[in-house]
């Protein structure tokens, strides 16, 4: 396959759309290519959540995520390199992508000791004191193994104030660089992540300077951390077009389906998100007209399927009474029939995104989802 | 298929063992064959537990046990009903056997009140009061739409004296008696159940007058309820002579390799545990040289199989070292993979006893299970 003799990192842009910045493309992996826009589902700890390999392949995901810190503290590199890295321990053949850590130090961990060379901070799981900085994360990710690696950087909360956002970001350019320039795994790309929080000329400036470090792809962090819906696009709209036009460009922690319509739009390429895996725990559904609480007790005698045709194994088998019965029971089957749908749910929602773009009509199909959604 | 023609009840006996009362028969039901001995898996509330019907095809089930008294609290007859009966609520093709909800009424539910009409008790999830006795159950079991349903009776717990037996098994009769003549669904067997604790007289009497009123399959009930195993098989050997040879005969709620082996040594066809499912959720793989903890912290790195030689789903694409992270984590794939290897491990030894009877050298294959149980 010609696709498999591409180095990983080529980035081919197959089309433009004219009235937006929604741009087609193919980013190749050491694992594969995967289509873009594209949406990775979220394997927290070397699984996405009640969902096997075979899953996944079924629901066509092309590519999913798991979070360096979760497995530098459980199972821990020993165990992981052992097993020939993540790929292996995790039986999932495709692309991986790694996130480097520092959202999760920031958000879960306990900071014990903060300088310019990273974190010292206590486990969440049971206490132990860890140090994570550049050198470390880029290390966990080199044995992961992932196809993307990640820089490590600072998250900034919203709302954040003006010096702190200037600060932090000199210190995310200074562990870009360091991430860079640490070892990496054979054909591991390492993406750069625009901070900046809410303003708009820090965020230039660090895209900026991230670029002439140079990066074969380019992250924007900090949005989908409880800001308004504008404040996040205006976020992208400040980092987009510093950012080479032929890399592409990923908004992290995003999975919210017109958000994610409106930011391609805007010229993003990739997405991450729990949601789908993390409401189905809860007994929620996607689907195209928003979320479903299917554990409600007015689904108890639906025959219907979870969505109107869907064509994922839980619509194509069970009803909304079933799937509701295993909830209320505390069936891991009802969780898990859930997981499969909505996993399914976005990754068609983004197939569907990349016709619109195809062909040509992805402004028209947007204000449709758009619509959809609000209506 | 010359199968499907087959009236459901109708038990061809292909083969007798010449050394023991082992035989190799095929059991018709409505929803098809079922090859014996068989081991029925469990699913009490409509799923075997973290299972779906496409991972029991897979598997290779036969039947499949549900149990009355839970889908009678939960999620109610009115819901399964208005499914079209349990098959095409669960999206399982194949034959169900339901128990009768007796045993769980006397060991999981509080009794209000006993009589010869049946139990007044409080659901042990709400606390609700019910009235159940043979035409309640049956009729639930007719709603369900089961393919084989059992009578109603009174287990007797482990040990019991000899004049609660006595006046127990008279009860546990006229039961039988009313089960059998309330109406049931089409198609539907209904299984006499011989108590008797461990009162050989008291067996023997049961199963007598059980016949005379006359069933299409028997059951040994009252047996693995915490009594020694010389216990358990010497109520099965005081049942089985006074039951038709050309009746299929099931031991309920055993699944422990060896015993079930040494039962159809015995003259036992069927059996039915929650044993593969639970021990999975505890973190435990049956394999044929007995149960291993994978979730125990030596197996962090050991890349073989759970159960080397095993062709489950989990076996085939997984390690112990990855099964064992899954379940430290709190993975639900974790306890998923455990429940398809022991639900396939019990399904193959079921295949494997098959073989051995139907090639003349079962008593020389029970002796090795026995071995390796002991050994």
């Amino acid at each position: 396959m010609p696709e498999n003799a591409r180095q990983p990192g080529e980035f081919e842009l197959l089309k433009r759309d004219a009235a937006t910045k929604a741009r087609l493309g193919v980013l190749h992996t050491a694992h594969g290519p995967v289509e873009t826009p594209a949406f990775m589902p979220v394997g927290t700890q070397a699984t996405v959540k009640a969902l096997e390999p075979r899953d996944l392949a079924e629901a066509k995901a092309q590519i999913i995520l798991s979070n360096t810190y979760h497995l530098f503290l459980r199972p821990g590199m020993d165990v992981i390199a052992n097993a020939g890295g993540l790929h292996r321990f995790m039986g999932w053949e495709g692309p991986i992508l790694t996130d480097s850590g520092g959202f999760q130090v920031f958000s879960l961990a306990k900071i014990r000791k903060l300088d310019e060379r990273g974190a010292r901070f206590s486990s969440h799981i049971d206490g132990h004191e860890f140090f994570m900085g550049p050198a470390e994360s880029m290390e966990v990710q080199r044995i992961l193994g992932s196809d993307i690696a990640m820089v490590f950087d600072e998250c900034l909360p919203w709302p954040c104030d003006r010096a702190r956002a200037e600060k932090s970001v000199e210190t995310t350019l200074k562990w870009a660089q360091a991430s860079k320039d640490a070892p990496h795994a054979e054909g591991q790309l390492v993406f750069g992540i625009v901070q900046g929080g809410e303003f708009a000329d820090i965020r230039r400036h660090c895209a900026e300077e991230l670029v002439k470090i140079g990066f074969p792809g380019y992250a924007i962090g900090g949005v989908s951390v409880g800001e308004p819906e504008e404040t996040m696009y205006a976020a992208v709209e400040a980092s987009v077009p510093y950012l080479p036009e032929d890399r592409p460009r990923y908004v992290m922690g995003l999975g919210v389906m017109h958000q994610m319509a409106e930011c391609v739009a805007r010229g993003i390429d990739m997405f991450d998100c729990v949601l789908p895996t993390r409401i189905a725990r809860h007994g929620t559904a996607i689907t195209r007209h928003g979320n479903v609480a299917i554990k409600a007790a007015k689904w108890a005698k639906d025959l219907g399927p979870v969505e109107e045709g869907c064509g994922c194994y839980c619509c194509r088998n069970f009803s909304r009474s079933y799937v509701r019965h295993l909830l209320a029971a505390g069936e891991i089957l009802g969780v898990r029939l859930l997981t499969i749908h909505n996993v399914h749910r976005l990754l068609r929602f983004m197939e569907e995104m990349r016709a619109a773009i195809r062909e040509g009509r992805f402004d028209e199909w947007r204000a449709m989802v758009r619509a959809e959604t609000h209506g």
